[in-house]
């Protein structure tokens, strides 16, 4: 197998694909598939054949001709290029009904993903643990995120105080952050990328398609 | 105004993106902001210009030169290119944590959105009414769905039950579906619409550009 080339120009896309078939992968490896034909798999990820040669081709070549693809391999390989072959500590911020399904939320561990801390601004809320983690204050954010060195956010809180708690999740060090209001966040700066779960975009643009 | 032309070749993702535009002018009609610049509105949605422009023009002009866009004629407009100017009912399977929190969640109704029936396995939770939806035995979801004439649905179900049910919500009815489950639904149908809210593959997708 050649070396995977880290290009940093690959597309947001390119690499939410990856993440995808990386859990493809790992559906696999949990029914102890070991080697997989690029027919099969393309088949179980649901994308063309060409497109995810394409996608594996900017990071080296990962298959063998007329072999396929060794399942652990692949995605211990999809992995390292993600980066989420180590731990990421995340903060997150309302734990509403939204946010404390999230922090109870098994798909995370798998994927080592672990949300460290959780922030509201409810006093009866405050201090107390949920899903093994303690609700802080959010007035001490700034400060907790520092201390714990944690880059990734999760934003569930109401539309109107989402821009200033971003703002302050972006002083404390927060690098990435998924924003469950459905509002745009407005961050100049090209180190910090938000990625918007907005779960009725998300449904209008499917009605499009079905009305 | 030109009349909107319907162009059912639009992508996924500049349909995506009218969704996110409508968001942002909701936003702005809620703070009573009345015309905007196409400047000022670009800058707000956090798109380029060009490709704002390359959007709506796709469905007609919808700006007046000089002028800039009427935020409610646009969102109206917009509104009826993605068909959400109607009431849309939606059939959520599984009211677990995450189940339970979309059913309450405020940010669908403002959208003519609205989870008109909810399924669950679970015995103690059947016959239950949560935020004003009471919770039907999963075994009848087929019925159900048929009779209430659903076409969209959202499962929040552990990944081994989802592909049963998910052809059973298509066999039902169902062209649409938000699947927060992280694993892939192979649903051979060019009529049917499947959308993943895949939390965990999303941020793998951002530590990538952080790391």
């Amino acid at each position: 197998m050649k070396n995977a080339v880290q290009n940093k120009y690959c597309s947001p896309e390119a690499i939410k694909r990856l993440a995808l078939y990386l859990r493809g992968l790992k559906t696999l490896r949990g029914v102890n598939v070991k080697i997989i034909s690029s027919e099969d798999i393309t088949k179980i990820l649901d994308v063309s054949a060409c497109q995810f040669r394409k996608d594996l081709s900017f990071f080296g070549g990962f298959g063998k001709r007329g072999v396929g693809y060794e399942v652990d391999v692949l995605s211990r390989e999809i992995e390292r290029i993600l980066g989420v072959n180590k731990n990421w500590p995340i903060a997150l911020v309302g734990v509403g009904k939204l946010g404390g399904a999230l922090l109870g939320f098994p798909g995370f561990s798998k994927f080592n993903l672990r949300i460290l801390a959780a922030y509201d601004s409810d006093k009866k809320k405050i201090g107390k643990i949920v899903a093994g983690v303690k609700i802080e204050d959010v007035k001490k954010l700034k400060e907790s995120i520092k201390e714990k060195k944690i880059k990734i956010g999760m934003i569930c809180i109401p539309v109107e105080r989402v821009q200033k708690v971003a703002e302050d999740m972006v002083r404390a060090g927060i690098k990435a952050m998924l924003n469950f209001a459905p509002v745009n966040i407005n961050i100049n700066r090209k180190d910090v990328y938000i990625s918007n779960m907005d779960m009725a975009a998300e449904l209008e643009s499917l009605i499009y398609f079905i009305k």
